[in-house]
């Protein structure tokens, strides 16, 4: 049985979702014990090994297809090695991308068929989902232009086309939209800060914690 | 539409499938014209970089189910950039290892449950089947002695127990058995020359070719 809470970070590249899943983490840890901080692709030692090839080389490395099941061999691990006894033992997992960015990323963006994708995600994930997801939206012209500041070699999504991003963006609003229980869309073109407050209200308020 | 064929060698550790992908292709060129012998996982450059994943490294390195995921990502990547264009342009491919071997390893050898396999055949490979599939049947033991006098890094399934190797190698006969249209059993324990000519007539009377 699941005790702990799985809330994950979604939304384009430079959204602040990195940034923002540490100020959730720091501010759950007073309320809820043993707080968890992890990201995908990767989280696992297994699963970085896929990460690289999939954040690595060129745009057209693989085929769209390709991508969904290096992407679901990762989270595969990530899910089975790190984020299922966490919650097993009542931990609260903040992560840094799930299953929504690769129906955002292959399906809206590169057309993969939805329904593929929705098919490996239930053989995979046998039903596992978030309790809370914040999708970060901004232009996607404005993530792009914070991103590429980053320094490090993990460039391959970053380089695509800015209409793949625009899709992506369009795809995590369609998303949010799809399921209004779990998913909370925040404004992220704020000051940190903003955004932080605005999400730890969101979360204090689904989860009975104090504002 | 495809005008090729696919010709594909499935079986243990050991076997020879190697040696008689590579006995059937010199046989059948001056007959079919262009021959593609090629190998799973693996076969092209994206490919491959998924191979070393799966052969290198500890027994327990992946959860089975992850190790379908990279199995059938390799095979998008082999199948896409190799296999349908030379099907496409009437090529005759001679294929070491393919889907047989995923539903035998991971399922009957690892316990992936068979139907999750099967739906994942069916969405990436969307009805792609060989023509013509040679088992090469022996004991385990014969076959992991035979595997263990080569060379090289890739001992990753090699390494396994034997009680894997016996469940996998009940798992092809089984599988053998599901599609008699489509698979021969080969008793690989006889000399490669015998077991290419029982390959050979196989071959030659399935398509028509002299004998």
């Amino acid at each position: 049985m699941n005790i702990g809470r799985l809330i994950t970070f979604e939304g384009g590249e430079g959204a602040g979702k990195s940034t923002q899943a540490r100020l959730l983490a720091d501010a759950l840890e007073p309320h809820t014990g043993e707080v968890v901080r992890t990201r995908e692709p990767g989280g696992t030692h297994s699963a970085e090994a896929v990460r690289r090839l999939l954040v690595e080389g060129d745009t057209g490395r693989w085929q769209p297809v390709t991508e969904v099941l290096l992407h679901y061999a990762a989270r595969s691990e990530h899910v089975h090695d790190l984020i299922r006894p966490a919650l097993s033992r009542g931990a609260w997992i903040v992560c840094d991308r799930f299953a929504d960015s690769t129906l955002a990323y292959q399906g809206y963006g590169l057309g993969v068929d939805h329904q593929l994708i929705a098919e490996i995600d239930r053989l995979v994930l046998q039903g596992l989902c978030p309790d809370l997801t914040f999708v970060l939206d901004l232009p996607a012209e404005l993530g792009l232009a914070r991103a590429t500041r980053r320094a490090g070699g993990e460039e391959r999504y970053e380089s695509m086309p800015l209409g793949l991003h625009q899709r992506l963006r369009n795809g995590f609003l369609e998303i949010a939209a799809a399921h209004p229980d779990r998913c909370v869309v925040i404004d992220a073109t704020a000051d940190p800060e903003s955004v932080h407050r605005e999400i730890w209200d969101a979360t204090a308020k689904r989860f009975g914690l104090p504002v």
